[in-house]
């Protein structure tokens, strides 16, 4: 433990870590260190650099509060969200799709009851949403939870405003005992992640842009299935093929088709995987 | 852009990250963000341990405030600054080695005329510190200002004090003309890293001791020689070979020796590296 160089220290904080309890945070850990060893020595990272990364990751510790997370938008801007839903939600085919679960969800969105209006006063042009849950085999999933959230027309979600005080175009609602439902809304539009923290300031570096294609976002819960989190994104976004989290799935993406009244329709059916 | 998944996914990011004007920042991005994704792909990373990984950087960020770093703590006890320090600041023979800057700097340390006391009120054994600056051959560097930060017989820097309005164990010197220092302080003694955040966390998780051993920081500064920052340890602490941080060299351990009035003397002389 001393004289220890660059090369040799990864060896002395991998064998400090043999004492670990945890197996698997061991693994995690000597895998995760070894990793960030080995990128400061390919990169020759300077001391200078270092610094910045530490104050960087201040900076996103900084701008995270009960209504933002900063380091949930980086570990989606680098993909390491997409990489680690993909490697955890591989289903059978005919099943839907899983993608990020984003940095708006909150706790406590609000219950309504199927047929709802969710959006609550959030501006927009109105929307029906409408679609089943079953399993695989088409039957229906009575009762399965679905916990809604999406950006209103300004591309904001409700917890974007700092005064508002309610919950909009956020809410529960239960599947019908055929499986279906069906709720009012919004329609979603595309809007850019929140670029007046760190991680804007790193897509700015990077010359990328902040958008995401328009999507609702859905968490379903039921019983004896897996949840699933995942979004439906509207069919022609310009930025369905480069959405800035690496989020879309053809199979994700739906038509808001115009009604003669003026509104759009939303048609989605969500097929769970059983668990275990 | 559509369907990524946990391996395509990798290539997309590297292919956005393209686009990055500083190609400094550009390869630094590439190998960091490719490592991370090596690393989840590796240990099969879950969305659970993603989540809690991005708690542990939240509450880092959150602890961090102008007298706290809880970041640089990080990066120290994963060997990661000891790593950079290595790779950055290889000498010839001869010139005092580096080690790593610690979390506990602070901006605007007062100055004080050599010889002066710069124990200030910290607690301790009276000790008393002399040595040179010169450069490899022995030649004395003059003018050189010498930054001195250290921990009380508590253990602790004045900054961990929250009540402390002034700085104790803390200043700045200049070399004389013929290269000599000479300052009263007290005896530094071992200490643990703050454990009270998530680096405190992360050290019992892994049934790891927090202590360093005892030491004095130095950073010296003279033109036209390289910045040095390093400590001076203590011969005969019990966690030289076990130091939280990684950071003993052998050539940096000096003895405190016990005077006959009961107080202590270091010597220890610095050898600068020219710039370039
Ligand atoms: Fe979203
Ligand atoms: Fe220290």
């Amino acid at each position: 433990m001393r004289n220890l160089n660059e090369q040799t220290v990864t060896q002395a904080v991998v064998d400090l870590l043999s004492g670990t309890p945890d197996p698997r945070l061991k693994a995690l850990l000597v895998s995760l260190i070894t990793h960030l060893h080995n990128f400061a020595r390919e990169v020759e990272l300077t001391e200078q650099e270092l610094q910045a990364a530490i104050s960087f990751l201040t900076a996103t510790g900084k701008k995270c509060d009960d209504k933002r997370q900063e380091f949930i938008l980086l570990s989606d801007v680098i993909g390491l969200s997409m990489l680690t839903v993909a490697m955890n939600n591989k289903k059978p085919e005919g099943c839907t799709e899983s993608t990020v679960f984003g940095p708006f969800h909150v706790k406590g969105a609000p219950r309504y009851d199927n047929g709802a209006d969710i959006a609550n006063g959030a501006v927009g042009e109105p929307c029906l949403v409408r679609g089943t849950v079953t399993d695989r085999n088409g039957e229906p999933i009575a009762g399965a939870e679905l916990e809604v959230w999406q950006a209103d027309a300004e591309g904001n979600y409700d917890v974007q405003y700092p005064d508002l005080e309610t919950h909009q175009a956020r809410g529960v609602l239960t599947s019908q005992q055929d499986g279906s439902f069906e709720f009012r809304t919004v329609v979603a539009v595309a809007y850019p992640i929140p670029v007046d923290g760190p991680v804007g300031e790193l897509l700015r570096a990077t010359g990328r842009h902040p958008w995401r294609p328009a999507h609702l976002h859905f968490m379903i819960k039921a019983k004896h299935y897996q949840t699933l989190v995942t979004h439906v994104f509207r069919n022609g976004d310009q930025y369905l093929d480069s959405d800035a989290v690496f989020g879309v799935r053809q199979t994700l993406v739906a038509d808001w088709i115009k009604q003669p009244d003026g509104g759009y329709t939303l048609t989605y059916d969500f097929v769970l995987n059983p668990e275990g």
